[in-house]
Order: C-alpha cells, then structure tokens, then sequence
C-alpha cells in the first residue's frame, strides 16, 4: 500500500506528458490553415475530467464543414476531430465510469452536460469536440468522463473512432426512435459514405430488405457485393430518383435527395434524418406528410450508454464493422480534408494519430 | 319467428327510402354551384355497406378546399361532408360491427380499405367521403361499414361530428403516435381552431402545461377562460411569433407559423402536424432537426377503434367536448362556407341535416 502510495504521483506525471503533437486550426478556412505544433500544452485531467491518449481520429464531412467555419462558435484556435478512439491515461478524483487503461471512443460532447442537443439558450456547450473544445486531431485529449464511452470489444482503434456518428447516429434514430422492425422494408440514400454503409448494415442485420442509394453507378457492385443491399437505385445528376415506397427510409444526403426519399415513404412510415448537418432548406410539403401519417425523425447523435450496451452487443453478434476508405498519418489531415471535399470517399477516413493501434 | 321473417323485408324497405335530400356540389367551384337535390337516390346497403341516416354533418375549412377543387380526383357531382354523425337504418349481410339503430360518426374513408392514407398506387380509395363517395351534406349516406365508428356515449349528434378530425387526430398524432407524457409542455397554433381547441383541451386534461397561439388578441379571453390555456401567445400578421422551447408543438395552421414553432420545439422534442391538408410547401432546414433531435409526426385521421375506445373513454372522464361555433340548416351551407373562407369561426360550423338531434 505505502508501496503504491508512493509510486502513484511518480505514474501520474508520467502519465501525463507536458506537451503533445497537435494539429492547430489557426481559425476556419482553407486546408492550409492547418498547423502542426510539437509542443501543445495537455492540460492534466482535475475534477470530471480524463485523459486520453488518442490513438485513431475519423473524418467525416462535418470536419470539412467545420473546417470552414459553418459553426460561428469555433475556437480560434482549435484543433478538429470530433471522433476518435483512444486510452484512458490518466483520471480527475470525480471521473466516473473508467479506469485508466479503458479503451474508449468520444461522443460528440459531455452528455451529462446536454442532451440530446449540445446547443442550450446559453448557445453551446464548452465541450464539443472540434469547436468549443479540443478535439481528436492531437495525441492528447482532455475532457470530461461524459464525453466518452467505452469502445466496442474486439474493435480496433481505427473501427471505434467510426461507429459514433455512423452506426450511432442510425441506431438512435431507425431502431431505437424509429422502432423499425424486421422484415420491413428500408430504403438508404448515400448508402456508400460512412452513415450510409452503417445504416444498409444495420437494416440487413436486422432482418430487413434494403434498397440502396447512391449517385454513382460505379458503386453499385460495391453496395450489392460488399453491403449486401437487396436493390440498388442509382440518382440522377441533381440527386433525385424514384423508388417504390419504403416502411422506413434513412436520409443520409439532405438537401438534393430529400424530395425523392419523402416520396419513397410508405403511408403511416418513418423518415429518419442522419448524416450532415449543413444549412440546407428543403421544401417539406406539409399537405404530405399529414395525408400520409408520416413520421419525420431528426438524429444526430447516441446516447453514450446506448453505444456501449445495446449498440456494441447488435455489432458484435452480427458480426459489423464500420467500412475504412483509408488510414493517413495526422499531418494528411488537409489532404483527407481534400478527398472529402471531392466525394472520392466510400466509408471514413482515419487518422493515424499517435503511430499504431491501442 | 315468423311474424319477423314476414315483417323483416318490409321494415327494410321502410328504412331504405327511395329519394332523400342532399345538397349537391355540381363541379368545383363557387358556393353557387351547391344546388340542393330533393329526389337523390338512396342506395339500399349490399354486403358490407351500411345505410346511415344523418343528423349532423361538421364543417371544416378541408369542406372549402374540397369545394374549390382542392383534389383533382373529386367525382362531379358530389356530396361533400367528411365528417357526420348519423344512426344506422339498414345494413348489407357481410356488414359488421353495426346494429341498425346504432349511433355512428365518419370516419374519413373505409379503414379496412386503406390506412394510414386513403391514397394508394391506383389513386384515391373510392370511399372518400366528400370526394369520391358522396357524404354528410344530404339525409342518407351508403357506406362500408369501415368508414364508420361508433359515437361516443352521452354525446349529441352535432358534437359526436366534430370529434373525428379534431379530437381524433390530436389523439393519433401526439397521444398514440408522440406519446404525449403528463407534465410535458406544450404548445399549440392555431388554438381555437375546431383542431387546435381540441388539442388544448386534451393536452390540459392529460396534466400538460399549455400555451396557446392565436392570431388574434381578441381570442385570448376565450383561451384562457374556456380552454383554460396556462399562456396565450398572439402571433404577428404574418403568422410568426416567439414561444419557449416545449417538449411538444402541435402545429395546426401550417405554412405561416411553421417556421416559429419548429424554433418553439425544444431538443428531443415532437412537433405533430394536424389540421388543412393544403398544398402549403415550407423549409424545412435539415440541420436544426439533426442536430436537435427534432420527430415531425404528420397525422390525419385516427383509427375507428381508438377513437370510439381510449379516445372515447378519455373524453367522457374528462368531460372534453368539442367547440361548436354555430348550428346551421343544410341550406345555408354556401353561407357556412364563406363563414369559414372568412376565417371567422371558433370551432366546428355544423350543419343540421335531418332535423333534430338523433
């Protein structure tokens, strides 16, 4: 006991290191605002807060879109990333639920602090990821313990930085919002990029027949062979197409597909809305959805304990894992923000952050 | 046995007059294309058909659509009336449900047919009331047992009529469908409204704290007097206005205040669409309900059984009763439908059809 009295502060500093690598985002704009720093301050972890060591930080469109200021409320500086996968290093006298060493993936922003919207009156809370607080594109993070859930067993760092806003995001608005129910049948657009992949999964694990969406013909074999979509529609140039109706469809794109997926809606069915959070307007046509009993459901997030209970229990025994279009080093940051910008991505991107996986 | 068998055809004849009166709407148009009929042919039921002799018939403003020419597929002549309160007289053998001299009201359109919408892929259900099957504006009415429910016990003929649309959908939308829970704050527009007057009645019964929109100041005594709203909002000219967040919105007005009671809906909260199905297209901006967690839930109708069992049980131990602005002759339905063109109603306009309750 005197033994780990005295060993534990010497464990703490070591724990802790008085500076990191970090990708600074000077303020929003374009890709070469980004800027590497070698001796970014952590600040040790005190009260609710832990330590993470990250070690996998995954790129969705937001970060282009937060890269480019669609947030007025961005720090500036600030450094991205508000998906990644680490280790807990090191813990404050009041962080519940983990213990160092616990593997664990970030939510969105502390849900003790705001749910399920991190904007309250007083505007957003001082922790999300990526705009009020530091986020994923560094090699330490320090935040509190509800800004966190425990990773997915046998997941690597690189397949847990995925699941939050992809698997997540589907699984609070189609099952546990949604309800859907086996044997329905669902209809996913953008079925290729991250949210898309994980809802056609999702639904074909959950014993649904699943027409899938895309705007290019070129990823319709990828859809049939590798996701398993029983249909695949391939979108015209200005995203719409035409579809039977569905019990339920998953909008994954918003704006340029809303219209055609409204009209893919069964009466008496449900619409879940995921993906990008962009300015879009859409026209909703109100005459529609009442005449037609629809259900429209706005998801963009998971509840932390849903993620680690029912969620990873549903993946693990079906066996899903997120699809990786590639992994890069964190100074490729720009050049992954490039990619996304350009659409040429099919599944997430990753960040290598901290050299190898937990 | 008998002397019922001997007398059965003859009392069913007598039930089943010839010609009845029904005020007929030659084509969509002006009220002047009303002309009343006093030699219709009533058609005795076959099969499933039941023939309803009808006491009250509610008017709402989908009558002046329906009038205009709202829906294409409208059958010239026709009879409009979706929404009545009669006694069965006479039935088909495969007729279910119904004992002649039981009390009904409308449903919209034959359940067994068709639910949640009356709209399939060959179109419109040929049992429309109003629209593609002749309706309340005339003493008798032949219809699918399906299109009928029984009326609530202990209720005029002139109040079971305006309960189905207005008590009916408010139900099905935030009750059944939103799960509407007590001590939940709620707002609703267009609040005395037949819809909006119901929506407040039932969300105060169930425990829920209410603010009413109005566009006019005149109507807010009636508000919190009557209706016993917790806050009146008035709305500007345009329709907008500025409310709390609250747990639920029930929109009935549409397009106009849309806008404000989406930005009214709190995070994780439910806005149910009732009322004018018109073709009112709004913006709907696909962000806020991502990132808000934000359900949409379109409802038209409410199914036969839940409206003459919970819904009928809820209104009877809360003594809810719908709002009737005025009774009027049959007659004077060009009159009652410039009334409501004028949006200068407070609740139901029913016409008196038959003369005398039932």
């Amino acid at each position: 006991n005197s033994f780990c009295t005295l060993l534990a502060p010497k464990m703490t500093s070591k724990a802790v290191p008085a500076v990191c690598r970090r990708l600074l985002l000077s303020e929003p704009g374009p890709v070469t605002n980004f800027k590497m720093s070698h001796d970014a301050a952590v600040k040790a972890p005190a009260g609710r807060e832990v330590l993470v060591k990250v070690h996998a930080c995954a790129l969705a469109y937001r970060d282009v879109l937060d890269r480019q200021g669609a947030f007025k409320f961005i720090r500036r500086p600030t450094v991205l990333g508000h998906e990644f996968a680490g280790v807990v290093v090191a813990k404050g006298d009041e962080a519940q639920d983990f213990a160092v060493g616990d593997k664990v993936l970030s939510m969105h922003w502390d849900q003790t602090q705001a749910w399920p919207s991190p904007l309250n009156k007083a505007g957003a809370v001082d922790t999300m990821f990526g705009l009020t607080c530091d986020g994923g594109y560094g090699e330490y993070v320090t935040a509190p313990y509800g800004s966190f859930g425990k990773a997915p067993a046998k997941m690597s760092a690189v397949e847990a930085a995925c699941v939050m806003s992809t698997f997540g995001t589907v699984w609070n608005g189609a099952f546990t919002r949604g309800q859907l129910q086996p044997g329905s049948s669902v209809l996913v657009t953008g079925a290729t990029g991250g949210v898309g992949s994980a809802a056609v999964q999702l639904a074909r694990a959950h014993g649904c027949r699943v027409t899938a969406v895309t705007s290019s013909a070129a990823k319709a074999e990828f859809l049939k062979e590798d996701l398993k979509a029983d249909d695949v529609v391939v979108a015209k140039d200005d995203g719409s197409y035409k579809a039977a109706a569905h019990d339920m469809t998953i909008e994954c794109v918003g704006g340029p597909t809303f219209a055609s997926t409204l009209r893919a809606t069964a009466p008496g069915g449900k619409m879940v809305l995921v993906g990008n959070v962009t300015n879009a307007k859409v026209d909703l046509p109100l005459g529609f959805c009442i005449l037609n009993s629809v259900s429209i459901i706005g998801s963009d997030s998971i509840r932390r304990e849903e993620l680690s209970g029912p969620l990873a229990d549903f993946m693990a025994k079906h066996d899903l894992r997120p699809r990786v279009h590639a992994v890069m080093p964190l100074a490729m940051a720009g050049a992954a923000h490039t990619m996304l910008e350009r659409r040429a991505v099919c599944g997430r991107i990753v960040l290598n952050v901290s050299g190898g996986d937990w």
